[in-house]
């Protein structure tokens, strides 16, 4: 088991509705000193493979993407999730359907900063029926630039978006799949 | 002239309605390194300061506030900016008025994870009405934390966000306090 695995199983609580709350150290107080740790596992799984972007979509994956793109030495690029007065332009954009606010909602990268010589490597939080994920990966297609994998700390392996994506020949490289979740039973993807 | 300030120069564009476009190293794609220089020199402002959490709000504050947070040691907490499923019971809050989106919005933390034992340092990448800043300092206040003060990487001094927070007595640490800025002269505080 490593570090995130025993911190889920020390820290995280099941809610209803499959939630695996961990904001005491993933996604609301954010414990960084762990997310270097995820980032160093990241990189060594990538190691050898050329990446000059980390990406993510705001809000709760740029913790981890600032560090994990800190760690490779590369910039970060963060999807915006509604079109706000700082970007003006050309965007990219792929429409997804938000299972945590119910409703569709538009990521948009600005097309200035992203390039189809650009090696990409997709960060998140968490991953469930990957829309999210699947809408970044959809705006690297779109720019033309090389999708080097996914990488992710918690995926519910139960809701199959990582594996949609292996399905597809993506490398999706997750610190922690979750394939069972009940109150004090938490069950990880050997 | 700092790093910031030079890049500011170098790399920024005056849009119409007060925008300063920094989005190709600050707020969409984000420069890491430049996020690592940053936090070092706030860290030097507050050197000697006992700091034991850092905090910003969602989204483009969160890269800053990461790398400031791992350089200082301690967590990041990040303000929500509306109830997702995934934050459960008590609640702190802070009405403000987001004039990005132009409507009111309520800032969130869950109780669980600030108390008065902590001493908070505040991180953004912009001030400008300062009002996502008052709402945090708001949140601090009512949890009874202490404020040891509020960092910024870009502050338009012109509209006084920044000043109305120092006239309450509190520090207020800005890399590059914009004074005026058109397209081609951006021009800051001494």
């Amino acid at each position: 088991m490593n570090e995130l695995q025993e911190r889920i199983i020390a820290e995280g609580r099941v809610l209803p509705g499959d939630i695996i709350k961990v904001d005491g150290f993933m996604n609301h107080r954010v414990d960084t000193a762990l997310m270097r740790s995820i980032a160093r596992d990241i990189k060594a799984h990538f190691e050898g493979r050329e990446i000059t972007k980390v990406m993510t979509v705001e809000a709760s994956g740029i913790p981890l993407a600032t560090i994990t793109a800190d760690e490779f030495g590369v910039p970060l690029l963060f999807a915006k999730k509604a079109k706000s007065d700082n970007i003006e332009g050309g965007l990219v954009k792929s429409e997804i359907f938000s299972y945590t606010y119910k409703k569709k909602v538009t990521l948009i990268v600005s097309a200035e900063w992203i390039s189809p010589d650009d090696k990409i490597l997709i960060v998140d939080d968490f991953m469930a029926n990957g829309e999210a994920m699947r809408g970044l990966v959809e705006i690297v297609d779109q720019v033309g630039a090389e999708l080097v994998g996914v990488a992710i700390a918690i995926e519910k392996g139960f809701q199959g978006g990582g594996d949609r994506l292996r399905a597809r020949g993506i490398d999706v490289y997750s610190l922690a799949i979750v394939e069972h979740a009940e109150p004090g039973n938490i069950v990880f993807r050997e």
